[in-house]
């Protein structure tokens, strides 16, 4: 692409460097801009600008906060002692959006993933690993992807902490509310037979 | 969604605003931007205030620029007596990138459209006009989308010029280079058929 300006050209580059936006649609969403009064510019630029400097990530539970410890680690009614294992903060909205856990969360903020360079260091791992070591932790279930890294990064951390007289779930893989069977993939329908569930438990929620 | 933090949440509600970006795009984008270094976000706004703030747009043809007379207005070599009508810069890229056009543009800035509330009064038509009446133009090329928009706007310029004694054109109209004939809509190939062009000139190009 030819630009006549300069200006236009930073802004369609520096867009264009966002997961997913090519450089015909940052060309857009630019052009956009520049039909919209300035205030909209300078409230979107403010907001990531803040975002980006300002944000905090929760000393207890890794996730996204404004404050030291987020609203979830601070309330009250919740229970300490189960701890929910997710990938990032999206993985926590899903979730809370259930209403269907009252246990508090680690976010590990990735997943373990030799190609994308990402080892357990990188992770929230320890920090994790501290919580069972002080013994204040009952339960942990693992809610990452069930993908390859997903499993990986279980795995590895089920191994160091199955000495401990925890319990240690995962969510469970089964067959989508509302799915047809005969689309279903081969290993999916597996598990869900051999991990089937009691037939009341599966009229709740 | 519910946010755990107002900073991501007025980030989010920033970008969603975006065309085409719905609210979960938004929340990867920004959550991407945290995962890259500082200055990245830095970057970003910066090119987007600047391109916002101290975008010009070209005296002559109205052109998005970073001076008075963009690049094409003051090229000696084009022929300034050719113009070709667009819509927006994105239209003159395109031509550009063709090197078949050697006259200059006159970017309108849009189409009218009733619907969208944009009326001649809103387009650089009145511009366009002086330029027309100023006796200095031979040609004009109606480079529009072929849309109704398009279209009445291609028109409600022409009625204007039409006593001027001026040639007026507009872009040909037919079967796209490399489409199966048996798919093109009946619209286009009958009018493929009504304005069908030596065969010579099909060599061409």
């Amino acid at each position: 692409m030819d630009f006549s300006s300069k200006l236009l050209e930073n802004a369609v580059n520096e867009v264009a460097q966002l997961p997913g936006i090519g450089r015909r649609t940052a060309l857009r969403l630019v052009l956009h801009l520049l039909k919209q009064p300035k205030e909209q510019t300078h409230y979107l630029t403010e907001a990531l600008m803040r975002f980006r400097n300002e944000i905090k990530l929760c000393k207890n539970c890794h996730n996204i906060s404004d404050v030291e410890l987020c609203e979830i680690c601070t309330n009250k009614k919740r229970d300490a002692s189960v701890i929910c294992v997710v990938e990032d903060i999206r993985d926590v909205m899903a979730i809370e959006s259930t209403a269907q856990f009252r246990g508090l969360y680690h976010v590990l903020g990735g997943k373990i993933s030799p190609i994308e360079g990402i080892g357990p260091q990188n992770l929230t791992i320890e920090s994790l690993l501290n919580k069972v070591v002080s013994g204040s932790v009952k339960e942990i279930i693992f809610a990452l992807s069930p993908t390859m890294e997903g499993d990986t990064t279980n795995f590895y951390i089920y191994r160091q902490i199955e000495k401990y007289a925890i319990k240690v779930s995962t969510i469970a893989r089964g067959i989508s509310v509302g799915d047809e069977l005969e689309y279903a993939d081969e290993v999916t329908l597996g598990r869900s037979i051999i991990n089937r569930i009691p037939f009341e438990n599966s009229l709740k929620a």
